[in-house]
């Protein structure tokens, strides 16, 4: 079926939100964590993770600021430091649950069931069950003023990661520690490798299917 | 292992890129078809569609200027559409071609073996192939200053899509079309859905693992 611009802006909010927000695709599923600057600790799932550039090492991801992740914004905002948590695939229903409203004074750590860490110099949380911690710093806020949302460009300080996924020439195997991907707001995938290819050239490589 | 800033900037340049990349991890593999104002047809391989917002439908990629796929940044800011195509998990080796340096002369849907097609108002090449086409037009241009990037932002203007994989509530199954999805430059996966959950509330959910 072809669906066009008028049709899309008829559709229902709800519906349209799921519709193209799961079109866009399936993604890493990540958990920021963050603290404020009066100690309150937060905890919320992201999977908009967009990589800027590899050096120096800059990741992105997209903030809505009128939804119930503001806490995050405005933790890292105030400190200028996060984390990224790459958790299990078969955590996927305590990492959902970051989603919900909490109030500024719960902790989601605790709330969803994982374990706060402080693994660097700095005063922000990692979670202790995931199996990739990445400490960010803010580098760049970005006002997407098309719809008013927001990116947040953060530098890599500090990666913890098992050495046994990490290959020969760099290559991170995440399905190897089954990482949990998503789509929209609430579909989570697992995923598996099909194949690395060689570096593309106008003839090297064979046209199979 | 730890793995702090000074060891990641004194990575070689490859194995960083290759380090980092995949690190951000498993993506939505998309093809965007572009056709220069003189009439040269383009595609290349992306894969860092960010989803911006539903109403009205944005999304976003992330283009580096200094890199082979030039032809489809002028493109756009030529014309001002491009095309979003989703191929099947089994055409990685020809969508992965797509990112050879072609001359700006030679169409990659001809040298990669995909066949364009004309499903809209607009005079910009689909992939006759994909399961899902997506005609965009561009909103918004940002450039990263922080290290010369640029994301383009536009909006969905039209959408073909095979009403099976979409259901009744908008979600779009993407694993039931076996689309294919990538990591870094090189690393192909296919994926598939664990689950669905439903919204998440601070009380409705019970905290399984």
């Amino acid at each position: 079926m072809i669906i066009d611009k008028e049709t899309l802006s008829a559709y229902e909010n709800r519906y349209r939100a799921t519709f193209i927000n799961s079109l866009a695709g399936i993604k890493q599923a990540f958990l920021i964590g963050t603290k404020s600057k009066d100690g309150f600790s937060n905890l919320a799932i992201f999977n908009s993770l967009i990589h800027i550039g590899a050096n120096p090492p800059l990741w992105g991801f997209i903030c809505r600021p009128d939804v119930v992740k503001r806490d995050t914004l405005n933790n890292i905002l105030e400190t200028g430091y996060y984390t990224i948590n790459y958790v299990s695939a078969t955590d996927f229903s305590k990492a959902h649950k970051t989603s919900a409203k909490f109030s500024k004074e719960i902790s989601e750590f605790d709330a969803c069931g994982f374990t706060e860490v402080y693994n660097a110099a700095v005063d922000v949380p990692f979670v202790a069950e995931a199996h990739i911690k990445v400490l960010m710093k803010l580098q760049q806020k970005i006002d997407i003023t098309i719809n008013n949302t927001i990116m947040i460009i953060g530098s890599i300080e500090q990666i913890e990661i098992d050495k046994s996924i990490v290959s020969a020439d760099g290559f991170v195997a995440l399905d190897k520690s089954n990482t949990l991907a998503c789509a929209g707001l609430d579909a989570y995938y697992a995923t598996y490798l099909i194949d690395r290819l060689q570096y593309a050239t106008t003839d090297a490589l064979p046209l199979t299917k």
